[in-house]
């Protein structure tokens, strides 16, 4: 934990922007709102560095002197989240560069590119002189290095970064012949006769090589996540505080399974839209993702909206209520904190349209009014031993695997897919039937769980494949979703039918894909393209099969579904098949919400998973000895659940949950 | 006025394009039609100047002989609108260059740069060699500088333009710690040492500094404006000849304010879409700026087309009748000449299929027909002492402001919006309701108007706020429409509840913003998002709030209306406050035409403003002591008006106005 | 015949991506498949030559003899498609630029700018190397010169490209006055003082000169041709086996009227999507343009997919029996050649989902067995004489022009069409109406047609203009659809009403454009735009004007159909002519599929032409004795017609012919 026996409560602190009067106002401000930990310094850079060499951190001395005082810990950025102007105008050549060739200006933010050397060494003696004057501080809880890596600059295609891509090539391949198997240049005449030759996938005449493409995701995520390293090294070398860095959710160009190694504690920026009604689950299956990443220890909230954020083309508020039910989301899957962007709303700049804890509009208002309840229950809660520091236990798993994220949503494939959609449909069907979910990776140690759900893992390893069988052979129940085991990990296609391992375990091989026609196509022929369904007991009669179709070929699997309509009529959707000591089905398309519940119902009684009531639009979770309840829906919903409730000591049972209503039962 | 007794008539005149026989054919067709005004040289830099410093006028000196003698006056162009490729061969830096840093290339038109020193010393030489050769020559009744200042290439990001930024920042600010608080630059780290640091809003990684994007927009309108000056300073120094340049009626990138300060007489291009049906109202409310820019004084719409344009996807013709109505349309809103691009089509380049006054396909044509009628009109009109010159008075005004139309528009604002949808919302109100509507500053003398309207006044002065404060509290009617004093001319946020000195007047002040779902945002979630709407009896009962929405908090000012719907339910959404001898209302949504009209109605009722009677589908303008009635719609309408016709002479009363039909009732 | 008494059957065939051992099975799968020809080298470009200078060729000595000894013949490429990344790395200024000024990269395909001498020079280097070692090996029976010419680089607006332009221009001009008038440079300054200041239509401020964007699509198309010509010369020193390069259907970049001029055999490369509706008449009007290119000589089915392809968003498989379907249409309108891309699916690479003859999946798959069965029956027919190398009699021709392609899609045009879409509607009736139709040039001799289509000859010179009006005048039944003969070749408009000499033929002239409002105007308005329609007997009622209309001036032909609504109201939209011994019809706006079919009997009756029966979702068309009929319907369909089917030998009465079946009728 950050705070010794207590929840985190607080937000980004930017003191930079307003004049040494308003700090003595914030910190009062803080106190009466239940502020403990405040983020500071992240876009102080220029603050502190005004001039090549120049430091400056009486301001800072300041504000952390005040904060001590006031009892107000803080998260200390290493501030190399947006360098100067003066550097760039030093060093025109750390600037980013597009895959169009267009150089990106200062004037915005984060305006580096990540293999840089210049970026790097100024970034390290930035971050040398702050760990060298703060180390000490009293204040200190925590360290916050660099901010949001990679939110909009995490592909450089600058002659600086090609040169380190080659680099990264050169360590990963050992030959130039080993690289060239792995991208298949053979095909459209790409043979590189040595690693000088070789580009970053920049502008071309069409599709870039694929795996070239891949290779540049995989060497940026990691570009960047060396650039953490060499600052966690730093602080480190003075330090023994926890290191994070702030995640954001789902967010595809950095592997966070190799970030999560890295970090002290995951820390997560999570910003889902108050006006879009799948907000709440989408949210749960982010606030998952944060836990499984750090392997089930807390995490923190790191950055969440007060209210409204300042950056979509309608900046919805939210509801009375529904930032304390999305923050208790959090809690009740795993935080031991919540911290916000930001504490004082900006009046200048890009993002003074971004709601704070303390608004425009000051302390007689809404949002402050709920900021404080918040930071007083959390307070309050602290005491219990029941909730802050207990872990979540989940008896389902659903793999995620950032190669076939990137993999399957590069051009020329099969068909176009968004890989987070195609797992939210699992994970929102999960939660709708009641089971709690970790996130893993096909090697993780499996046995641990009653079931594991494998949406699209288009890229996958021999390693994988055969890892996930053998969870199956020994017992296990393994759920494979379509476009699974299509490639090896150079994007190669498994010929022979795909799946590789896993053919073995599930009983069927692919013969051929055959994605019904898409939606639009209707608008060049004459109506609408023919309907593809899917049929079957185990999914309560007929579904839509709109996204996706192929021909399955059944060698030792029973078919549970067929697929109804046009050419694939009476061909097997939907197989199941005893391997081992365990079931493996397959599922050859995409099904809708309803047959999609059935099928999970079957798989998870089969597994024996214990559930979770399912009340329709209320989110229940437990944590420690904890039952969380949250009411996302317009209505009130009376619970039928015994225990006691934390915050309010009155009985569970009977309880009217209103709109946005949370609450806490101990059983 | 230009011409002398008549109203001015005619078009764009390119004899270059056309051999010197076509010349004398020209001047009798335009004796025919009656033509007594043609705009010359404005593409002709590369005729006149075919290479560096030698001059042909030879031609030019012919075609301003024949147009004198056939008594057709000139309009005479300054011919800088678009360079000669000769110039950008001999400097290229002289080209402009987009944000991404794309050079744009000669071959089109508009091709330079305009704070190019380059550019502006060829373009002065050339100005001075007109000037010299035709100050005297009898025909000129008018010069005629550039063409549409920046239609093309409003803002230029080279180095040129960026050291041009810079001195313009320097002369602004005085010191860069001014710069620095002004641009809040100490968010998101971008402080600047010194003003060599600073750069035009380029391609960066996300969103720009906004009051950098607004001062480059700032400056951007003022080195076009720098360019009209400088040629006007040499016409000046040889001819005392009215000077003009073609304004673009509602067009962003040129704050006509202050332009319309240095034109002798303002006049603009006007091309609404014959297929539209909002076109005739869109076209008058361009009517009313124009004459408003004057103060108003007559003003020429300098290009209008004859039929279609040539630059839609579809361009579709003009009705019969149509061109006729939309011509007297501006004479009825203060315009002392009707002009069009161009007097003869041209058969080659991109224009080609633009119509002109004299059609390819020659004089027995519909279009040519409708041109000597609408001429021979105009010259029986002028004799008429009631129209030529006359005044249009208003009792209402509408502030209109180009700096809230930049930032209002700027990414990372609080809702997506179209400025000018927002004023049009409410010019067509109006309109509807009979009212006729000058645009104002807010700090121009509002005293002369019984009410005055500021729908969204995004960015605002304190001077601002106070002068439009004063107008209500000494006995005025002032209708403020939302997001309005929410920014002051720095681009920070007013602090404490927006509005600055309009929350006294108002008697209210805004808690939080809390727009409704964008109705996009369906297609992410399950169904339709929740529909918001507002009520009260002074909109006539309820209507939708699809737009926007706050929170809304009443000091001392009557609710008058309230939101429906989710968490604003209730809340007050239109409020009319007593204002010292006046009245100030504010309105917290976009009412939908049905609940503006009546809010309209208890507005103008309530200020004593005299209305026009309304006629469905037909325009009502009076214009000195003639009432003009344009018939807009498909179907023929009865008036019931007192008073004579002018063009026949005939009673008004009782008269049956066909589509497109206009009559001039003196009464 | 590229093959002696056979049709060819094979495909693209790739082995650098294959070991040798592979190689032998392939050969062996192509004799059980019926493989008789493969395409070789397209892509080994990098393979031959690894190093600059260093060939090798042992390996495709060992395919070409192992290939020759399995009894396959080959189509050797030049392998010159894509040039290998050390061509680049030496040379970047052979790589393309776009017009904005973005470097295309290696590391896709055909990253070369067609002008460059410095590609032309490595690459005839190499054709000459493959030619010296392969011209005598007896497997060879055809060459195949670079690769889909074009497809992703057909404009190069580099420097090198500008000089080449420049050098073009000069040759076609001659003087730099010439220049001058064809492009009207006196409109918008444009004047050049000499060719050294001409550019490429870079990106520009606005709409680039309209004659130069012309000039430039052709120079384009021209330098293409270059880089064929300067192979095939290289080719034809050293060997007289056929040479062709492979077209791809309706390609807007090249002009293949000019090309098919260059090759020895016409082959194609065709992609229709299996799941639109429209791909069967879509495709067929492309084999009828291939085999019409060829002047009626059999023509090569060069690249055809087996089943899906990979660049789509969704990939749809070919339905079962869709192949062959689709082939044997290929050799109903002419094809003696049935190829695909390609004979074994690639693993790695951005090709790996097109499907291959030999799937990733195996040889126990759909796909193998319906390859297989084709390359059975196909030799089975090559026994029969009436099938190859037999032609294809059409009564009917539509005239195609690349240059009406160009100019009609550009910007500031009357309107956005789409050519091809255009000509499809009238093929697409043609078809329905049992028509079957070559593609021609207006100059050709059209005697031998008894009815002749115009669709929107948008750029006509007077030489074929006359062509089109004496074709009529000598007995020909010619229509000529809208927006035919607006401008001549250099674009300038034909004044006086349009059509030039077609105004004789057609006894009327046009005054003006006056297209509807376009759909999407709805959007910015109040309610729908009025509706626009046509009606006439001969037209079978009334139909839809949606996309276009105008003012038609009659002077001597007879008005069959009038508009109706709005200002055209009662105005002629369809005329007829009688001209000198023949009739030239007029149709002035695109009807829709029933008015057209009407207006296309009364037309074909006239002209007495031949028709085959109509059957819906059946296409008929005779080839040499046979008639071949294909049920692209999903239904079932019983045929009545005469003669003995080819391939079972069963009569052909009472037939009862499946979804995808096709039938070859001797009668």
């Amino acid at each position: 934990m950050v705070l010794k026996d207590a929840f985190a409560y607080g937000g980004d602190y930017n003191p930079e922007q307003w004049a040494p009067e308003v700090w003595r106002e914030d910190v009062e401000l803080m106190n009466r709102a239940g502020v403990n930990l405040v983020s500071v310094g992240i876009f102080s850079w220029a603050r502190i560095e005004p001039r090549d060499g120049e430091f400056d951190f009486a301001w800072l001395d300041e504000v952390l002197d005040l904060l001590h005082a006031g009892g107000v810990r803080v998260d200390l950025a290493t501030a190399t989240a947006s360098p100067p102007p003066w550097l760039a105008v030093a060093h025109p050549e750390m600037l980013p560069v597009t895959a169009e060739g267009v150089t990106l200006s200062s004037g915005s933010r984060q305006a580096y590119c990540p293999s840089s050397p210049v970026y790097r060494r100024y970034a390290s003696r930035l971050v040398q002189a702050i760990v060298e004057r703060y180390a000490d501080h009293p204040a200190l809880a925590l360290w916050h290095v660099n901010n949001e890596y990679g939110c909009h600059v995490s592909h450089c295609y600058c002659d600086v970064s090609a040169a380190a891509f080659r680099r990264w090539l050169e360590a990963k391949y050992g030959t130039i012949e080993a690289l060239n198997d792995a991208w298949g240049t053979a095909f459209w005449s790409q043979h590189y006769a040595g690693f000088d030759e070789i580009l970053p996938p920049r502008a071309a005449p069409t599709f870039t090589n694929p795996t070239q493409v891949l290779d540049f995701d995989r060497f940026s995520s990691d570009e960047l996540l060396d650039c953490f390293r060499m600052e966690k090294a730093i602080i480190r070398s003075r330090s023994s505080l926890p290191v994070t860095t702030n995640f954001m959710g789902f967010f595809k160009a950095a592997d966070y399974w190799a970030w999560a190694e890295e970090v002290d504690v995951v820390s997560d920026d999570s910003y889902p839209d108050p006006a879009d009604p799948r907000s709440p689950v989408y949210a749960a299956m982010q606030r998952d993702l944060m836990r499984s990443l750090g392997g089930g220890a807390p995490w923190l909230l790191m950055e969440q909206a007060p209210s409204a954020v300042n950056w979509r083309e309608r900046n919805a508020a939210k509801l009375p209520g529904q930032m304390r039910a999305w923050s208790y989301q959090s809690i009740a899957r795993g935080a031991d904190g919540i911290l916000f962007f930001q504490w004082r709303q900006a009046v200048a700049g890009a993002e003074k349209f971004h709601s704070g804890m303390l608004p425009h509009s000051g302390t007689d208002t809404r949002v402050f009014r709920e900021v404080e309840e918040l930071g007083g229950e959390l307070k309050a809660l602290a005491g219990t031993p029941d909730l802050l520091g207990a872990p979540v236990e989940a008896q389902v798993a659903i793999v995620f695997d950032w190669d076939s994220w990137w993999a399957v949503e590069q051009p020329a494939s099969p068909t176009r897919t968004s890989y987070v959609e195609e797992v939210f449909s699992w994970y929102a069907a999960l939660a709708a039937a009641g089971a709690t979910v970790d996130f893993v990776r096909a090697t993780d140690d499996l046995r641990r769980y009653r079931a594991v759900i494998v949406p699209t893992l288009f890229v996958a390893s021999d390693g994988q494949l055969e890892a996930l069988d053998r969870y199956a052979s020994e017992g296990g129940t393994l759920v494979v979703g379509f476009l699974t085991g299509v490639l090896d990990h150079d994007l190669h296609a498994r010929a022979g039918g795909y799946l590789g391992a896993l053919r073995r375990a599930l009983g069927v091989w692919i013969e051929e894909f055959a994605p019904p026609a898409a939606p639009d196509l209707r608008a060049f022929g004459g109506g609408e393209p023919p309907a593809l369904s899917v049929r079957g007991e185990v999914i309560g009669g007929t579904g839509a099969a709109a996204q996706w179709a192929e021909y399955v070929r059944v060698e030792t699997a029973e078919v549970q579904a067929v697929f109804e309509g046009g050419a694939l009529d009476g061909h097997p959707a939907l197989t199941r098949h005893q391997h081992g000591d365990g079931v493996a089905w397959y599922v050859a398309t995409r099904l809708e919400a309803a047959p999609l519940a059935n099928l999970l119902h079957a798989v998870l009684d089969g597994a024996g998973v214990d559930r979770l009531p399912a009340i329709p639009g209320v989110e229940l979770v437990r944590r420690g000895r904890v039952l969380v309840a949250i009411n996302h829906s317009p209505e009130a919903v009376v619970l039928d659940l015994a225990g006691t409730e934390l915050l309010t000591g009155s009985p569970a049972a009977g309880l009217s949950l209103g709109s946005m209503g949370v609450v806490l039962i101990v059983e």
